[in-house]
């Protein structure tokens, strides 16, 4: 629980570090403790611990209310479900800026689930992870048909809106998704890429994307990191007739 | 890894709890290891492993499929989004049998979030352990006001269908919902509650219930185990105006 007072790495950075794993962990409900209960339980001055909360509200993760304390922020990213949109549009819309680094590209055959999915032997996959504001916050998996992902693999993977390639230049259109939701542990690789602990809790989701006529276009698979993103959602009650 | 030969708990029981704990941890992608393999890893007969399958398979969390091995079933309670359901209505719809323990029930001014949602200082928590076929699936903490608290605490909450009450007996209309989805950590209790590890990962939900007039009826947070629940949506494609 203590922070290492010998190592070279300043004690407000571990501190963050310590309060990030604990709010990631659901440590702490809606509140974190008082600066005083900080300062006394890493016996650390005023000042580091304000460092520390500041670096986390900067990052989203923390959000100050004057006389009430610090709180932990709704996740910054939200995802409203009801019609299906890009992270790209995702992020954009809650006024941060989206940013992707690409993973891998290139053909494969498994898992052999995805190509149960879409219908084929082997398939192409762009492995991106994501942005919000520089924050890395998701791992997308998307999976194409080859002819696709060939189309695709012309244009600079780092920088393109893939939705925006597919439905503008490739005309392809994106009609109908069928998304599932679940949770998990994240793989090795995908802790160090979200920049979270392996035992960590991540948010998965698996998206497949239908043309009008019923075909299966993209296979997504994501991971999220819960306490960058959410999915939200507004219904009403369910009428039985 | 290995299982405990001293142990006077069977072997395929060992096996099971520790196959599902796998497949909860997402060690397995969609696939099982074949019984050649799970009977070399644990040194135990074939008859061993088929036990410890088939009481998986029971159980939901595995399918057989001829010819093509042992699959990790989608998960056995699959709640569509779109209009909101009670968690009976949901297990109901996936053919299974829905079932509840109360935990708690009683006043309670804290957490603090809560009050806020629903511009109270004091609410009542009812809190219930959710099985599906007997399996326990979910944590339901619902709140409301003190009011209409202490009118279903006439009821046995074992076994009463909240919602029924408050719509039929109680003429309360639930009119719409705002939800969000996230994952994180077991609390101790829960995960005891749950048959899972505390270092599982859960899915989360919290949800507002409004009737029409726009006031807060109930706020409910829910914990899921993410082998046995999944949220499911079917979304069209956002356009731009």
């Amino acid at each position: 629980m203590s922070l290492n007072f010998e190592s070279p790495e300043p004690l407000h950075i571990q501190l963050k570090k310590k309060l990030k794993e604990d709010i990631l962990n659901g440590c702490y409900k809606n509140k974190i403790p008082s600066e005083r209960t900080l300062m006394e339980r890493y016996s650390v001055s005023r000042t580091t611990v304000r460092m520390s909360v500041s670096m986390l509200v900067n990052e989203g993760i923390l959000q100050k209310s004057h006389g009430k304390g610090t709180f932990i922020s709704n996740t910054p990213v939200q995802d409203w479900l009801g019609s299906f949109k890009s992270f790209t549009e995702t992020v954009k819309s809650t006024g941060m800026n989206p940013g992707s680094k690409l993973i891998y590209q290139g053909k494969s055959s498994s898992p052999e689930k995805v190509g149960n999915i879409l219908g084929l032997d082997q398939f192409y996959l762009i492995e991106r992870l994501r942005f919000a504001d520089d924050i890395p916050v998701a791992i997308e998996k998307h999976y194409y048909s080859v002819e696709i992902g060939e189309k695709l693999e012309k244009y600079d993977l780092n920088t393109v809106v893939i939705y925006d390639l597919l439905e503008t230049t490739l005309g392809i259109n994106l009609w109908k998704a069928k998304q599932s939701i679940t949770s998990g542990k994240p793989l090795k690789q995908d802790a160090k890429y979200l920049e979270i602990l392996e035992s960590s809790s991540v948010l998965l989701s698996e998206r497949i994307i239908y043309d009008p006529q019923g075909n299966p276009i993209e296979f997504l698979n994501s991971v999220f990191r819960p306490d960058m993103y959410s999915f939200n959602i507004e219904m009403m009650r369910a009428r039985e007739n």
